[in-house]
């Protein structure tokens, strides 16, 4: 390429400019007083400044600014109820590389903003609010960049940020953006379609011979082709039980488990994320249907019981008991079903939670902190190993969109660990399992939505039963 | 997904450990004393802290150091003649989620490098060094994390960084990186290959309709599929002659030509870049092919001459004569053809250079500076517009690896903007130009590899006639 600039304006804004008004207006009415500043994201390197990521806009940014470029950032006053975009407009120079430009004002009227100015005039603004003694809430930064940016106009050191970020804000952000708006809900399904089309194309190649990564690539081809991206890294294995993998360098093996957990972003930036384990082939083994069957039982259990009203910490510890159970028809538990999930026995196959929220981020507004996006004063997160990591517990409400996704892993070095230090021994028969030294390990999510009486399977659900798989595999 | 970690080792080293030890070797050589500090890249949250782009390991690091995972630095002592590698290992709960992990020491074997130390060990080694007022060698850094670090480190400010970086080392990296080694050149082979089929596919879809995403998309996934990524962000458009111009949202339209500039990164990091002109549905109008040719002309003269000896500044000026000359044949330019490029007439048309250093990074190290990269006491830039933006004017070694991207474009403002100033009125015939105002850009590149007597081009040729397009757009 002989030029290259990372300037790039996405003229599209997702929904109308009435919504981002209102969302800041509901924003003001959650707050007392102060200036609230939202910066966006700017382009990351690869390799040499020009050579840059595909750009994300900060997910708040995007949900209360709704502008899709780099070199924003927006103020919100709560006192005086007001709204500016600060950002620069390219200069006459640069239409010549880059054709017609839209002004910043011209965008901003897009998102019902009026106020605007360039981006230097955010120093002035916020000194301005510093020394008349007002509150400037901001939220914990994640990119170096901002971080660097807000030790400028702040004068707090880079490390201390997270310290003086604004909890109110934090609270009043996750307030609004737990309850999906139907605008929102139709984007999700959107990066559902993708997510299918994606998980498809992977069945269609699980055939023994076929490289990891030949298939991860394609999927986020489709990803790319249909929508902005895959929504997170594609974690594509036949070593399911190894929860922190993201190495592609494997060839698909007769008789192994490949597990593939991916979703996509949409054009507008809301996510997909789902999980399915695929015999190589197409055909499982009676072992590996065995366990398949209970893990499936737990993501259908969840699905058909979740509904506003009660907790997903309690969905967590049911769909525990559901994989407990099954676990012991199998021989490989034993003891009181119950009374095993309250002594965190299921967690040897089960260590991790059953879902999260999911929205603009595949871990909606992790950013934010996940102490206050998935738990609150009521329902507070349960310092045992396993259920220690489920990252959504509080009580869900309707418009909420989480995962279900129960999984049963055979992990080595934990299952040596607690024979060694003779953990759940009364719950665990460590003979039998031994059979399952080799598994690997099964997760199944599907994306659902929270309603009054129950919930609803966002997309049409990815080929899931044993049957269906094989037939996905070996369509031609 | 449940669990996430931005930590993934990647034990696969490219080269024999003895590579890196002589790229070292060499560099102790070319430099009189200090130490040189050589960091490596962090993963880079998308929207949250734990959800990354793919990793992209710094390319001076991948260089001497081998190792593309994250959280590493590399320091070679000069005086000393050894080098340390600094970075943490995971602990023994981190392998109950990673599986069995491969530690620092054992990865340093593999690129030749004995002594390592946890990360936290750098600040001592820096300080010490500083006690003792030796040279501390460090690269201009480009990402913000490491700018972080490097002031932490150092104590410079973030801004005064690049002020401060070493100019004997920038000068002696470029010395190694810039002639390629027989490995390398292979390595930017199997980038080659999958750029070839990458363009190959974007020409299949080069029919009325197709949205222009589809078919970047599709190629995204065609370079993850077969190698580590595209080599960077791709260019596919029908406005051509908007070379600052990364949206992707048109659909295609009989009668426009469809430029794509995309290359792909190899696993091993180094790149292709090739750029090919198709006409939407395959057939040239006699206008576009009138153009077309000219271009090809300028592409085909660029490698019959290219070799070793002679400056890229006169090959460039060769091409733009060219094309000068191309264009008074048809009547849009007139008068004497040398005295035409003298004056920068043809950078009406041709506002680019016609080429630039390809390696580990597309716009090979971009990052140390390209005036240093590009050019030497001996030869220097020209500040005349449109050669200004020659990226590289140095004498040609054996073993550069170049590109030859010859590009017309004619572009509505820039047009507007000499006919109103009567720039140039000597050689152009404005008013012939009327025609021409709609009728986009053409660029062709293709990769060289430069050897004593002339060049190789760089993987099998994308095609590029008239009728090899054709052929390509309409095979079933
Ligand atoms: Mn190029
Ligand atoms: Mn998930």
């Amino acid at each position: 390429m002989p030029i290259f600039s990372p300037f790039n304006f996405n003229y599209k804004v997702m929904f109308k400019p009435e919504i981002y008004s209102a969302r800041r207006q509901k924003l003001k009415e959650l707050l007392s007083d102060g200036l609230v500043l939202l910066l966006g994201n700017t382009d990351v390197p690869m390799n040499y400044a020009d050579n840059t990521y595909h750009f994300r806009q900060d997910s708040n940014f995007l949900y209360y600014f709704g502008l899709d470029f780099q070199g924003l950032a927006g103020l919100i006053d709560i006192n005086r109820g007001n709204d500016m975009l600060f950002g620069d407009d390219v200069d006459i120079e640069d239409i010549i590389w880059m054709g017609p430009q839209v002004s910043l004002k011209e965008n901003a009227a897009k998102v019902g903003c009026t106020q605007t100015a360039p981006f230097k005039e955010l120093f002035n603004e916020i000194t301005k609010a510093i020394n008349a003694g007002r509150k400037i809430h901001f939220l914990p930064p994640y990119r170096a960049e901002n971080k660097l940016l807000l030790h400028e106009l702040l004068g707090i050191h880079p490390a201390k940020l997270n310290e003086y970020r604004s909890l109110d804000l934090v609270k009043a952000v996750i307030a609004q953006r737990e309850v999906k708006e139907a605008g929102e809900i139709e984007e999700i399904k959107k990066a559902c379609a993708t997510g299918y089309n994606m998980h498809l194309a992977a069945m269609k190649m699980a055939h023994p011979g076929c490289w990891e990564q030949t298939i991860a690539g394609t999927m986020e081809g489709i990803a790319k082709a249909q929508g902005a991206s895959a929504s997170f890294p594609i974690i594509l294995s036949q070593h399911g039980e190894t929860l922190h993998n993201h190495s592609h360098s494997g060839y698909l093996e007769e008789g192994r488990l490949m597990l593939v957990d991916a979703g996509a972003e949409s054009l507008s930036h809301y996510a997909s994320d789902f999980t399915r384990t695929t015999p190589v082939g197409g055909k499982f083994t009676q072992q590996q249907r065995e366990i398949y069957e209970i893990v499936l039982a737990a993501n259908n259990y969840t699905t058909a019981h979740v509904k506003a009203g009660i907790t997903y910490q309690s969905a967590h510890l049911k769909a525990a008991e559901v994989i407990a159970g099954g676990l012991k028809q199998l021989g490989l538990m034993k003891g009181d079903v119950q009374e095993a999930v309250k002594a965190g026995a299921h967690a040897l196959f089960f260590p991790h939670g059953l879902g999260h929220m999911m929205g603009l981020d595949v871990h909606d507004m992790e950013d934010l902190g996940q102490i206050h996006v998935g738990y609150d004063e009521e329902i507070r997160p349960i310092d045992q190993f396993g259920t220690a990591y489920l990252r959504l517990g509080k009580r869900l409400k309707p418009g909420f969109v989480i995962t279900n996704e129960p999984g049963i892993y055979f992990i080595p070095a934990l299952i040596d660990k607690w024979k060694a230090e003779k953990i759940n021994t009364d719950f665990i028969d460590f003979g039998k399992l031994e059979a399952y030294r080799n598994f690997g390990g099964i997760r199944l999510e599907d994306d659902l939505l929270v309603t009054e009486s129950g919930c609803e399977l966002l997309g049409e659900r990815i080929p899931i039963t044993p049957e269906e798989i094989d037939t996905s595999v070996n369509k031609k």
